[in-house]
């Protein structure tokens, strides 16, 4: 039952609202003697910490996780890890006056006819808010895939924000850290951050496209039929609050693809099988090639705006909704490291089950 | 483990090679008392049934499928329902030349990676004949859900074959069923059908779109946080063979829109809420609006060509591969049915969680 | 992948060790609109706390327990909800000369060996204070229970410890909350501690039976084949700590009976089937028959004891172990409160199951 | 959701009724390359076939097991593997009578009142004859397990059987095969077989205990704390028909013992840790030690005689039953190649979580 939890082995289970006293993440099946600590997992909680710079909702908070079990002088003991983050800045005054009022675009309506009973503070378990539990979470994984196949590099960056798109001819890896945007393109940072800001003045927000992508994964890695590694991978994108779409490869683009454009040639390369592209996003059959793997997926913009919109109350009067509230002019920028959080659980997820299945951490068959 | 098993309450497990002597599904889950026989989902199975016409596979497979369990005088007895359907046309030796070649853009490497050993006739396991044992299980799906909650009705077409997209402004629902090619625009399918035999004709293959809709759906369906209803759409569809992108309402657009654009504006209507629009596709915060469940999802184009591509063998020497055989030109025609069997299954699966959860088989909290 | 957790839609994750900072449990699928406070939690958590007299482990924690997600306005809100209980008494310094050696009859070895790296302070993980988690966890289902089927009484006693017997036929249910053994027998209860001191003070320890039952459970709960109602029962007993069998009904007595004496016979009473005898302690082919449901597990004696037992350390060499520490002499008698508490949790489970399946939360079928 | 399926990595569902077309069971994360063929399933499904001799059942069924998926060229590919038993003897004229009556002790009352539609039919889907099912999945785990750990010997036979008991002092492993009784003491069959005889020639029938044990398990396997190895053993045995109690090493006799007594010590061996008695049964904290696995289970007395109980059909009228058909006198004698059968299977899927999480097949901790 995938109610709070994602994962086969690797399982995931997060907790916690917007405005309640904590949120956080049971994390169970990890590996046993893998090296971790709170400093660590921080690292990557601070890269999706909200307050951080003008482009971002201005409430502040520290996201200081702990480990509460787990983990027993520095190393995973193998047994559930519990990753808790304590809320400090809730300004739940700010949504007093939604108790009874559904904000268009949100999940306000649809917890309140699901459940009958909901905390509305800030949009409660539906807030984005929840997604620093995602992160503490993909810190553990990506601990543990240091360990077991080192080398594995997960990087996600933005390639479109609204109008705005990213020239792949100037992508630039090492760019991605050194702006607000995760962009790979120095460059084009003002420009982005220019385009934000009007549309933030505008009482306005927009949409995004995050592309995440794995290098050093080995082949042999999913789990046909419906635990296929794009199947999970999909699953695991789609799960990020805003996501409306989800590719991998060409995605989309292959439905104007002929045959003969589409196929990824094949040649024997020194240490295996190459090949002459990527159009599969380093997956066939479900299963990794040992190429990079390559997601992307679209954030919807924010629905949280200052702008009026048509809405209805708990009991069916109409109103106009406003919303106030510190909110992200793009909350796509935050979803960055929620994506490679995900990645890097779905790749350790699916390495468990396949050394499971074949005693193996690659490929079995041989090829040369 | 969802190795070959998807859902969570309604619990569908398929098996089966290509060319082995039979494939099928094994139904965990089904609510008892639902009228089902043979017939019934032979309906659904002829719809996607190869061999029908000149742009469809020429294998000739009547896909007769049998109910072993779980039905009883006419009816499920809530136990599991095993369904299998017969091969009968496996011209093996079409393939005997690939046992010890990868084809490109097929899942022959990545299974024979991770596997080490493999049933290579035909694609094996990783056939699109395995979609057969999909719709057979949608057909229980359906029986369930009208029986449950009559009135939905679960829809599937194509909007893009290539360089040929829909025309949104002729969309016709009563066209759909009466062309090859489930056209929402019986206008335009011989220009369709014109332009994949001239791919054919190419020895070449191209992608589609194809989107699937459900009305009628309540509101209330999905589990948040990682069984939402659209997270489960999405990992549903992605899992069919030959599927590089899903989206849910506006999907990748939505990453160009604004806040302002993109918000459903909410409004009363006589018997619920009403929507000024749909951008959403009918889910918010992973929860269904009572409005359409729109899903569409991108095929790649059949990798099976006539026209020779470079590939190794399995001792690493080069070669080039010609795929002979008798193949889809676009097996995005025959991804239709099955998505619509993964969308019935989806629906009927949350509708079960939601029940079991809250009692209810719509919404729990009132509105007006 | 049941790791920490136990459930199919009322899922239960426990996570923390015996001297860490806290532990807890995460629990998801609860129908939301129950009310729960932590006084009500509390309440069962007493029962099974530590150092309440001289009968148990004299470690004395206040196990309070703290609700941190799940709950808004003192109703669930169908979410998440994490319990976390701080640990306060851990004295560690008892335990640092176990770090390098094995005691008999304790998971020291077997966490040594299946994962490399524990926490051994108190046992960590292997330690009977994670029965804390489970018994605020039974706390949830418990009230949950009660909303949907009030009526329903899980009660738990000890019908055996070591060479003292419950002598059924003095059977007090009255009795069971009075005295310090839960014990239906008022009177026996000075024996039952003069024989539990006379072995504490030999250094000794002793095993026990205790017997938890369920009335007003409607007929129809469980889940044939794999998820009988027994096999979850059996299950959940078998988990906790120190159990080594468990019997339903007749339990391991029925190989000595005849058909003729075990079959209940079947009367129509007012209101439904009624049975001669119970035999089946309320299940028949895994589903419950609306007949009082009785489970049977035996606690093995505590293994910390103050006679030294011959072991090994972690280099292989012999040594003799004392286990020092505050231990209890019987763990039996706290397992009452957990066996319930595992009850409760089936109960809810397979009630939530049956809903989903069927809509029910009773018999479908009708007789008479 | 395990309605019909059980294991976590290892997983088999099963389907079929006692009288529709087929039976069987889909096993899904087999590891690949494993040699199968129908002739190794078949010996095992031998051992519980029907109709042998007078001891049993009269129904004559071959029980041929077919593969139809899953195995190519004689080896695991790794796929989900279909075992289909056609059932070939059903004489449902015997049921008829029983449409509308509920014999004691059976599930016809509890499946009426759990799904209100039941194939009725000899039992239908609560039927032992599920258990060849279970039998043909566990042939195939036999074969993973001698690949994976050669030397793991997997071994049931019969304890007790109504006022019959097996004499420890005798005990003979030799002599298991050799009697109808799967007897561990040669010489004390003929009075078993009598004494069986008898009770069938008084239209009863008797209760039995079953031990299965496993020599050769390596340390480390089981998952704490709800996929321990114990948990999962009570849950495998538990789930097969007409078990009432489950018992680990010295089981419910735990209650008895001091912890004096109880202790396992531990010495050094040359290879490893040696115990100086196996009082645990092979499993602490849930986690193999290395030593001989023990289990036990007592099966009721079949319900089905030829004695008359009192009952009541499905309007609620009193009835008297005598159950006709062709019956097991004692299903235990059945019941031990099952019991093997779930013993296999568990152990290759604690095996296999077990190198998924660590890697190893065996001890991860060093000792010496």
């Amino acid at each position: 039952m995938s109610l709070n939890t994602f994962g086969h082995m690797f399982r995931v289970t997060t907790w916690g609202e917007s405005h309640g006293p904590a949120l956080g993440a049971t994390v169970d099946g990890c590996p046993p003697g893998v090296a971790v600590d709170e400093a660590m997992l921080q690292h990557w909680l601070d890269k999706r910490r909200p307050g951080q710079n003008k482009n971002m909702t201005q409430r502040n908070e520290p996201d200081a996780v702990r480990i509460l079990s787990g983990v027993f002088e520095g190393k995973t003991t193998g047994t559930s890890i519990q990753l808790m983050i304590e809320n400090t800045d809730q300004r739940s005054r700010d949504y007093g006056d939604i108790a009874n009022t559904f904000r268009p675009g949100h999940a306000d309506i649809t917890y309140h006819q699901k459940y009958g009973h909901r905390d509305y503070r800030g949009g409660g378990r539906s807030s984005a808010r929840e997604t620093a539990a995602r992160v503490a979470a993909g810190g553990i994984a990506r601990a543990a895939l240091d360990l077991l196949v080192p080398g594995i590099e997960v990087k996600g960056y933005m390639v479109r924000m609204g109008a705005m798109a990213l020239d792949r001819s100037r992508f630039d890896r090492d760019a991605i850290d050194g702006n607000d945007f995760w962009l790979p393109d120095a460059a084009a940072a003002p420009e982005w951050e220019a385009y934000l800001q009007k549309l933030r003045k505008d009482h306005n927000s927009v949409g995004a496209i995050i592309e995440v992508t794995a290098r050093g994964v080995p082949a042999g890695l999913g789990a046909p039929i419906y635990g296929k590694l794009d199947t999970d991978l999909a699953a695991a994108m789609m799960s990020i609050n805003a996501v409306k779409g989800v590719e991998i490869g060409e995605g989309m683009a292959a439905a104007e693809l002929t045959g003969t454009d589409n196929a990824d040639e094949i040649f024997m390369g020194e240490t295996g099988p190459e090949y002459g592209s990527n159009h599969a996003g380093g997956i066939l059959g479900g299963i990794s090639t040992g190429q990079e793997i390559v997601v992307r997926f679209a954030v919807k913009p924010t629905s949280s705006i200052l702008s009026p919109r048509a809405s209805i109350r708990m009991d069916g009067t109409p109103t106009e909704v406003v919303t106030k509230g510190r909110h992200d002019p793009c909350v796509g920028i935050r979803a960055v490291p929620v994506g490679e959080a995900m990645m890097a659980c779905v790749l350790l997820d699916h390495l468990l089950l396949h050394r499971g299945q074949t005693g193996a951490m690659g490929p079995v068959g041989r090829i040369g």
